[in-house]
């Protein structure tokens, strides 16, 4: 069994790194906080005796060596970075849980036969730096190192720029690093285990995303003076599609989710009429063809609405991500050690994307959940039980153990 | 007659202070570039041997003694700051026409009875610092000059400590110089003049205004794994209340306008459903009894929506500005000149705010305007030709002499 308090004072320990106004973190990724996390977990990590390396993308990579030193590492890990107005339990949890793992193997002087590594991803949230999960889609392969470094944030400063600043980029290449299986422990940020009372989520499946761009071209002008059959109102645009997202989201509830996140108009200004609108849509479903299909009635509807009102449209896809499948034989071993501890579980779809879901394309993967209150997450307020994150992390032991046998 | 060419050339020469990006303007009030506008205008002002006082609120007075120096002076002006995307025209023809009226007084070796003074009032568009037209509203006694100073800018400035350090913060007390008449000659920002093709419009009234700030609060939460049934979207009520403000301009239309101009979600994240909207509603109409129930719809509907929605709700007044009647003495000398002139012109209402509205409250006031090309305004692409401006210059020039009498 793990030390459930011990992991507790880390996560807490954690949390007072970039902290956010209202009780939560803003530890976005690369900025002088997230460097200070990633010195922290370094430190963490060598006084439990581990092996440090970081790739080319700064993800890191913290090993235990198993009896056999040729066999293929079991990875347990997450991200370590936040929303501007981020939990202290998103991705966190799945970090210092992983290491919690490798410390309570270390306190039981467990020798498995494959090494355990505890991965730290570079850039999960995409808040910063679009798009989410980039430096596990770069270890997947559905993205090139350089692109990825050009990535931008609001301010234009690139992710390579930044992660050379921080002291973070690394020299092994991306995906050069192999892996027998990749587990991770993330908190499920929705409702369901709360309010079924289940200690356990063995997520089965990862739903499809897509985060598409909208721009809006209308014409500047003078909200006084400019009569009402004049105007080229691309606010209003915006709030058309706005509403049309939330439409098309319910025709497909409740599998089906969607939201506009981020929308900036311009110039912003009290008395103009908006002539530029830019926001994006975020959609979700489980099923491939439901999830083309909600994009496709964006298109048209955005479309007709642009074409009404005499607005110049344009569409850019900032992310897409397909439904996942996670591995069976890691899914029965997650199931089988909750049965074993004790724990109430059940099968579950995550609602977000997460770093297994790419790694699952190239190494086998699973997913452990645990309850998070009112299901509230990327908000400061979100909140755990030290028991719902002890619960999930001894699962995580128990599977890991049995993924790389002793 | 005035000469054409001589104030094109200063209208492109204070064009080239604070270029915008598109050919237009980007001199907002109390920047540098506002100084380098003032520091030409004063330039400009002692070759034509004007003599320049700055009040509290920097609003520059540059005055041309009259024959009888104890008659109270007439008053010709408008501003030279700009929207953040803002023409070359609007307001600065207003000062730089009243600057070529002097000139040709001077030329001409016209001594009119009154002192002429031409004025250049800070901050009239309210971009920056709002609300719109401070300076003269705190001239006319309808704001303190400390809550003035008190106004803020999005990055936390106050006007105050903008207004000393370009070096504006005049002496004189704001509202001591008191004046017999003001007039302001501007572009219409509207298209009846241009469609019309009439050469002058003779400014009856001006329409009321309401800035109305709401402050929807919903809940942040994850896009991808919050329930549709569980949101609490701050950003959709938004869009809610952008169309029901399209829907009540038009309920009023053709004299009832309104839009949301400026609008900020928070924390816009791609994948965070908006906890929080804040945005403003700009109002107009030319009778105060509509513009207040139009007001009053939009408090009504805001809150049924926020109320269906669960979404907290702020509202507050920024701005709110009755509807003027400028003073029919100097109205008829406006329609003499032009007739004289053998210039065609209408009566007209103006759409925007303008400083003259303020000070008709404390000074007979009254506005001239001349067309602008598609009736184009707070667009970098504002634009108006020189035979125009000059003709709004020479009405201005005939019912400037004519008030201030020979
Ligand atoms: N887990 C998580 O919040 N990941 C960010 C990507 C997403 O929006 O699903
Ligand atoms: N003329 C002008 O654009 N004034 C600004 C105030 C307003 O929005 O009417």
């Amino acid at each position: 069994r793990i030390r459930g308090e011990r992991l507790w004072d880390s996560l807490m320990e954690m949390a007072a790194i970039g902290p956010g106004l209202r009780g939560g973190n803003n530890r976005q990724t690369l900025t002088d906080s997230d460097r200070e996390a990633r010195l922290l977990f370094a430190r963490w990590c060598e006084e439990a005796g581990l092996t440090l390396a970081v790739d080319q993308m700064g993800t890191m990579f913290a090993r235990r060596e198993g009896a056999d030193p040729d066999a293929l590492p079991v990875m347990l890990g997450s991200h370590l970075d936040t929303q501007p107005t981020g939990g202290r339990f998103d991705g966190v949890l799945g970090v210092l849980g992983a290491l919690e793992v490798v410390r309570t193997l270390n306190d039981l002087g467990i020798r498995t036969r494959r090494p355990i590594e505890v991965v730290n991803w570079t850039d999960e949230e995409g808040a910063r730096f679009a798009p989410a999960m980039v430096a596990s889609g770069v270890y997947a392969g559905a993205y090139g190192l350089d692109w990825a470094y050009g990535r931008t944030d609001a301010e234009g400063k690139t992710l390579g720029a930044e992660l050379e600043r921080i002291g973070f980029k690394g020299e092994e290449p991306v995906g050069a690093r192999k892996a027998h299986a990749y587990l991770e422990l993330h908190i499920e940020q929705g409702p369901i285990l709360e309010d079924e009372g289940i200690d356990i989520g063995v997520v089965t499946h990862g739903q499809g995303l897509r985060w598409i761009e909208v721009t809006l071209t209308g014409k500047e002008a003078h909200t006084g003076s400019t009569p009402m059959p004049k105007r080229v109102n691309a606010g209003l645009g915006a709030a058309r599609i706005i509403e049309l997202v939330d439409r098309i989201a319910w025709s497909h509830a409740p599998l089906g989710v969607g939201a506009v996140g981020r929308l900036d108009i311009s110039p912003n200004s009290r008395n103009i009429i908006p002539g530029k609108a830019v926001f994006t849509v975020d959609f979700r479903h489980p099923d491939l063809a439901v999830l083309r299909a909600m994009e496709a009635e964006l298109r048209e509807g955005a479309a007709a609405i642009a074409q009404e009102m005499g607005l110049g449209l344009a569409i850019d896809d900032v992310q897409g991500f397909d439904p996942v499948a996670f591995d069976p034989a890691l899914l029965e071993s997650i199931r089988d050690a909750a049965g074993r501890l004790g724990y109430s579980h059940r099968d579950i779809v995550s609602g977000a994307g997460h770093d297994a879901c790419w790694m699952n394309k190239v190494v086998p993967s699973a997913m452990i959940f645990c309850p998070c209150v009112d299901g509230l997450s990327h908000n400061e307020d979100e909140a755990i039980t030290p028991e719902w994150a002890a619960a999930g992390t001894e699962v995580l032991l128990h599977a890991a153990i049995e993924t790389a046998g002793i």
